[in-house]
């Protein structure tokens, strides 16, 4: 928070970006079913109707995190993709940068199977969109591979679009457990990219 | 059911399956959170104890379902597996044994994607059970290919147990979506078991 005058009552962006630091920290500490609306303006230092001039309820607080999260995961698969190097670091990195931050999150929290139920529940659109943007730049990475040499996608009679789903639903799968930490999704994921990355190439 | 004759009531094994199949049909139906012991009691053409004599609650009958089901697609998968011909068609089509039956069951539900959050709600663990001796099963079929010389697991540094929750994963991934329809799932998940077949190939 850009102050720490907590005698001025906070206001507009400030209060908003208070009430998603707060709410943020609450979900994780408490789950979303424990939270209420309440203690979120209690800890963001703001008042009930102040938190209501920004958000609709608190689904309304969970989505908007996630979907900055997906932001800021789909940015730095950008920057990934963009690098220099072999398109199989580059699908790597780009899969760590889209998967690895929420699997941080969840295995922090001791409700982070209730977080990944209801993340399903109340984002599902985010999460579908999200993918559809995600696969659109793991295709262009897969061109890029094919136009190098370093791909061989017609051996398998795959489309860069179709190899850009297979590539993005399997490392999704080696995430989808609750239980899952970190390191271990480190792992799993250097292994998945290291059998795709060889049924692909030429 | 065995009989047709409505005037007995039903008892013992025979009421618990048909509380069984009426909970299921309105599962699929109405979703879960919709569906009262009331009018499972009444489409299983018995009364409210008898359906609290076999079970704990609404979510006991859901798992009992779901535990079924996951032990008639993990008979399906072992048969699969067993059967004569190459590795690549038997690890396919155990994938889709395994798979396949919850995909057709959610796509037919307009509640399908409900019905996949109490699933992981309600049978996580039934799933990570699932998981586990799934695993075992293509763990041993990895460990033939590599003795048949089909595949070449050492290439990759990867021992079968940890190729198997590779496969396992990444197929769980081409389903995770509740929008996906049997169709669609057997065309990724071939897709899927051409590239990572290719990869694990010697």
């Amino acid at each position: 928070m850009a102050t720490s005058d907590t005698s001025k009552p906070l206001r507009g962006a400030q209060a908003r970006q208070a009430v998603l630091d707060a709410a943020g920290d609450a979900f994780l500490a408490d789950g979303l079913r424990k939270t209420s609306i309440e203690s979120i303006a209690r800890a963001a230092g703001v008042s009930r109707p102040t938190v209501y001039a920004h958000f609709a309820d608190k689904e309304d607080i969970f989505r908007t995190i996630v979907a900055k999260l997906h932001d800021e995961q789909f940015t730095a698969m950008r920057a990934a993709t963009t690098s220099d190097g072999p398109v199989a670091g580059r699908l790597h990195a780009a899969l760590l940068a889209r998967f690895a931050p929420f699997v941080a999150l969840t295995s922090s929290s001791e409700h982070g199977a209730e977080l990944l139920d209801e993340n399903s529940r109340v984002c599902g659109d985010i999460t579908r969109a999200s993918r559809t943007r995600s696969l659109r730049v793991l295709e262009q990475v897969l061109k890029d591979g094919e136009r190098d040499g370093e791909l061989d996608l017609a051996a398998l009679d795959l489309t860069a679009a179709q190899a850009a789903r297979v590539v993005y639903d399997a490392a999704r799968g080696a995430k989808e457990d609750a239980s899952v930490t970190p390191a271990a999704f480190r792992r799993s994921l250097q292994r998945l990219v290291d059998v795709l990355l060889r049924g692909l190439a030429r």
